[in-house]
């Protein structure tokens, strides 16, 4: 049989409403600066879904770095795998400083969060190795985890309880085999806003003998005194082994890095595919990273401003009766019941009626009847952004339970 | 056992040589404006180890758009996956752009190379699928094939008897499961310059029911009449199913892309894991390419300077009695007899004596007793520079067959 034809005719989860869908829900943009306030097709919206944490994405000193850097080196430079040609003293520099941050031995910079991630468990882990992981992991997470031929085991997501039961048996399987365990959660779980239990997971090596990997995408530059993350907010950060974060978020660009003990990260320089052989960080991307960090160490005011606004739209929203689960980070979730004609007729009234702007998750992601609407606050919102926006929440709600959305459905987007 | 502990006394086979590698062999920092003549630990050398294949990386006008792009966007936008909040026109004209280049209906722009094809294999094939794939495909290939939980077939690189071999079994395995078959090969590998049989795999069509994927990362921008790359070069553009490349090496840049027919790729949006779980490309790096891909098409020069210096280059080699495999590409391998001390004495010669900087691969990338130096010719080059290396090549031949630089192995390094 044809395999593409496979394909199109099913199209997956997400392809099967692209008629409906692409360039409104799917795929839309966003013009403008980035910022509280930017475009969408042509008129200005107050937007909650980027992860541009502590707004530093269009700080002025951030694209003065920018625009300096390109203009210096180019976007090209250094051209090559790290190891074969493409390393530079900023590369190692950069390396330094996040060490410092983060409160870790070494540091091995990554040309990219989903592929340097994936491709540190493929190196840590062989064949006779155990992984347990946490249920809800990253795609990217998942994605390393898939690559493992050795087993694998998977603890309901934040259940301490399971966990430990995984780990028994983990650890009898690494025992027989020869192999060690690796376990793996995230610092802040991006959808619902939970933390992963890190001080509980730590706590667990004085009973097993493991390693830990943790995602902190989500907690780098947010949690903790310093920003240093879920690990300093938890007071673990020294019982995890191997701190990963990407800078797609808190630092507003791309790339990544992994932190640890000397001896592991200088294995990994050496032993992680998508590294050894893939093209290094541009050196303008170093460059920025360098001056993200700097205002990160210097600017403990964009944290706090971060928090003013998210206490205040999460408290707020709670005050207004809303259900934002769980979250014990930035992430803001609002759970409201309905199926796929009540979600898309809500945002397309938030969007066009209230010109308010946030990512919208349904089934398969959260269960059917669940919508999940999750907003994303920043240090560059203002808190008459958040009255605005939880006003509108709550002008939206009764419409919502009468099944006015419903009714209309996605009519309203030929508008 | 401990995990980490293992690894820090294995270290991989890269890894076992740092102590003598790093910053010399391996995490060799090349400094100054990216071009044939760089400075290495403060001393100028003539380097053959950029994939800058065209010369655009430091290009005036690429260099010129770079930094604009940069000023005006800086390097944060858009953030967010493409899906979410990550799109823009500009990703969105380059692979109109990209579709029109390389002759296909329609483009899917990738953030990065590695976890780009890694996730396009991972979305083509399910469980019932079968992946025949050739044995020397890049490593972001291999991890793709990987991820496969279903059958897969390597064969031999470039053996097409075999290949029909593989494809007979593969044929009768989907037949039996209800799946289909996906060839996997590259349109020009990059280790030994070897084109891959595009011509004869496409004719395999008319006896299998198979899709092709090729990754061209070293033909787009220097094969074909019009840059198109190897399936033009070889006439059979057409059938190539899913045509891949990333921008790392002509375009000079980061970022990949992938083109096929319309349904295809509008399937791949929305199903490929690394770019819907992933920040999009930055809109500098789009720009970029778009400048990049308008001097592909409107300055054949740079594709015909290039030829010129391969050339002259590789008969230069031939001439001198070198080995050079059997390139058909830019790609220059010199192949010589040793071990990695009379590998190490030549790069060290070479380096500090002929200020002659390209990489060297060994054992186990090369059998045990080869010396494999890879020289990658570019437009940036001159006669002259041939020249110059040629001369050096011919001077060193001496030293290495004498076994001179077994002698004195890396003890030149510490000079």
């Amino acid at each position: 049989m044809d395999i593409f034809e496979k394909l199109q005719n099913d199209k997956g989860p997400l392809g099967r409403h692209s008629n409906i869908e692409e360039g409104y829900f799917m795929f839309p943009k966003l013009e403008g600066e980035l910022a509280p306030r930017m475009k969408f097709r042509g008129k200005e919206v107050l937007n909650w879904s980027l992860n541009n944490y502590l707004g530093l994405a269009n700080h002025p000193e951030v694209r003065k770095a920018d625009a300096e850097a390109a203009k210096k080196y180019g976007l090209a430079y250094p051209m090559g795998a790290r190891m074969m040609s493409g390393n530079t003293n900023l590369h190692e520099q950069l390396e330094k400083e996040l060490s410092d941050f983060v409160m870790k031995e070494s540091t091995m910079l990554l040309n990219y969060g989903y592929q340097g991630i994936l491709s540190i468990i493929d190196a840590v882990v062989g064949r006779k190795d155990v992984i347990v992981y946490d249920a809800e992991s990253h795609a990217c997470i998942i994605d390393g985890v898939r690559l493992h031929l050795g087993k694998r085991f998977v603890y309901p997501h934040n259940d301490i309880e399971n966990l430990e039961k995984q780990l028994e048996r983990a650890t009898k399987l690494a025992n027989e085999s020869g192999g060690g365990v690796l376990v793996i959660t995230e610092g802040v779980f991006g959808m619902s806003g939970n933390m992963g239990k890190l001080k509980e997971i730590v706590a667990l090596k004085k009973k097993f003998d493991f390693r830990l990997l943790v995602d902190d995408a989500h907690g780098f530059g947010t949690m903790g005194k310093t920003g240093a993350g879920a690990g300093e907010e938890q007071g673990v950060q020294d019982g995890i082994d191997l701190y990963f974060s990407t800078f797609a978020k808190s630092m507003a660009s791309i790339g990544a890095f992994v932190s640890g003990d000397e001896g592991i990260i200088d294995y990994l320089r050496y032993n992680t595919r998508s590294q050894i052989f893939a093209k290094s960080l541009p050196i303008a991307l170093v460059i920025g990273a360098l001056k993200r960090l700097e205002l990160l160490r210097t600017k403990p005011e964009l944290k706090e401003n971060l928090w003013t606004i998210v206490n205040a739209l999460q408290n707020g929203l709670k005050e207004k009766g809303f259900n934002i689960g769980t979250t014990q980070a930035c992430v803001t979730p609002v759970l409201l019941s309905g199926g796929l004609n009540d979600a898309t007729g809500l945002i397309v009234d938030m969007r066009e009626h209230y010109g308010l702007f946030f990512s919208v998750v349904i089934y398969p992601v959260v269960p059917k009847d669940v919508i999940m609407l999750r907003l994303i606050p920043t240090a560059a919102h203002s808190l008459s952004d958040v009255e605005e926006t939880i006003n509108a929440f709550e002008s939206v709600k009764d419409k919502l339970l009468s099944g006015e959305y419903r009714k209309k459905g996605v009519a309203i987007i030929a508008e």
